[in-house]
């Protein structure tokens, strides 16, 4: 699918931010109704690429972490409205990268357990992602980040989402959805950018998989609507194939639910080392990018349970 | 689908327990490979049938929460096994509730924003679930509790979960699937109960569609497996329906994971109330039995994302 695109942001330097922050000059202004396509670089800015051994992921620079292309004005716009983005299409460029940190950055959700760096280059030429094994994860691209400009003056880090999105990591936000955005600026300002070809929920490796990408989406303001924070409308991915098929699930029991959501991991780590052969660290890339994470339950004191489930499929 | 039985325990008193404890008699003794059938109460032991009005939620007694049928020996079973229980077959009656306590209760995930009790009685003799305004529920049965019990003497509060299992609230723990029990006491001495109709990943009212049920599983005694807390093998549901379809999301975006679900269930109940026409507490129980919690991601620091997902398909 491909749609006709009204405006076009390159990645040159001069489109692309490495904060939030709401007195930044447009780097396009744009109707709502307009197709935008967005060039966008990976979240790492190309300091891995095919080729890169572990090394280039241990001694990444967080500096340029992540390069935003944006922000667009979107003519309308006015706080308390909302920026409705309805995502067309994504095209990547064939390859992408799922890796960690050594343990002392503090990434990640189980820093503590990998104290050396992983990485693993996915060729996505075929349309699915090749891991180890023999292993496939189907691809469905996303933008984990998509979001407007804040409306607190300042630089704010990219790093964490906010109320206006940004690094949300919702991978549900395929072609053919629509983000709904708040909008605390003037024309909004938004950008997008660390496109996903896959993810699991969760992203707890810290990295999906990383790909530059060429995003398309078409604004429009909504003045009918009042949110405090995104929401979406999407019909994909809910599995990795889009149907009920057989999963393994590992659980997590815990009073606080963070430790929860670690027990239910680290159990998937054991599971895919124990049944499926893989390293520890393939296991934890392999859940980054394919491991849905799911709320069981919050509400049986003082235990809550999260569960982490891996379709069959993958290995099949 | 029936299964034949080769032994059943009836949910007469002898056979009902409302403690975890590893000094209970068993009701049952069976061998490896024995198919079983329990008859299960529902959660509230009975105070809430149909006909009931919110004032019976409201005085409902905690005191036999939960009525668990049970405990069966499995014979050979040993601490350090695993129980592999295969879930064969669950009979509803024809009815089912889902409701909520006051706030001062403490108990569901927002007792805060719900000073009063909320009750609906389903119907659940077409083979959904039917709700207000048409909306129905799609049904796929399976055990809120479902463990063995634990090692440590005494006894144990059946509300939270542990490494044993217990109300786990997995809703993914369906007819077909095989959960896997760590095994702490000899014979296992497994119970089951509080089986819910449906329920929404996260059940956030506190009660799923409570139903009394009987119950048809199949046990093994595993001891090629190692594991800390339960899993489970199963191939749904993931979606109400079993397959991808649109659903509307909403986030929950703070720096505690907690607090990121709570903030996503209220974004839920603020759309279901303004796009759906429900009442909050409408709203709030629909959120516990359909509506499903996912991580989206607890990586991106300081700020974590959690989405709650509801289907456009039950409003159709």
């Amino acid at each position: 699918m491909s749609h006709s695109v009204d405006d076009e942001l390159s990645d040159a330097d001069e489109n692309v931010h490495h904060v939030w922050d709401n007195s930044l000059e447009p780097a396009l202004t744009v109707e709502p109704g307009d197709v935008v396509g967005f060039e966008c670089r990976d979240a790492l800015d190309g300091q891995v690429i095919p080729g890169s051994g572990v090394e280039d992921m241990r001694d990444a620079s967080f500096d340029p972490v992540h390069p935003l292309t944006g922000p667009v004005y979107v003519e309308g716009a006015e706080p308390g409205d909302v920026l409705a983005v309805e995502l067309l299409d994504f095209e990547h460029k064939g390859w992408g990268f799922t890796g960690f940190m050594p343990g002392e950055m503090g990434l990640g959700l189980l820093p503590e357990d990998f104290p050396d760096p992983g990485l693993h280059i996915w060729d996505l030429a075929d349309g699915v992602g090749a891991f180890v094994n023999g292993i496939e994860v189907p691809l469905d691209p996303f933008p984990g980040i998509i979001g407007t400009a804040p409306g607190d003056a300042g630089e704010h880090d990219t790093l964490p989402p906010r109320d206006t999105g940004g690094n949300m990591d919702v991978k549900q936000m395929t072609a053919g959805s629509t983000v709904y955005l708040p909008v605390e600026c003037p024309g909004a300002l938004f950008s997008t950018a660390d496109c996903h070809a896959a993810q699991g929920d969760g992203e707890v490796c810290v990295t999906g998989i990383e790909a530059p990408m060429f995003v398309t989406a078409r604004f429009e303001v909504r003045t009918d609507m009042e949110i405090e924070q995104p929401q979406v409308r999407s019909d994909h991915p809910y599995t990795p194939t889009g149907r009920d098929e057989p999963m393994h699930g590992t659980t997590g029991i815990a009073p606080d639910l963070m430790d929860a959501t670690k027990l239910a991991v680290r159990h998937m780590i054991d599971h895919l080392e124990a049944e499926r052969g893989l390293t520890r660290g393939e296991a934890y890339i392999l859940c980054s990018a394919a491991v849905d994470l799911k709320i069981s339950e919050v509400v049986d004191a003082p235990n809550w349970t999260v569960t982490a489930f891996v379709a069959d499929s993958l290995f099949e």
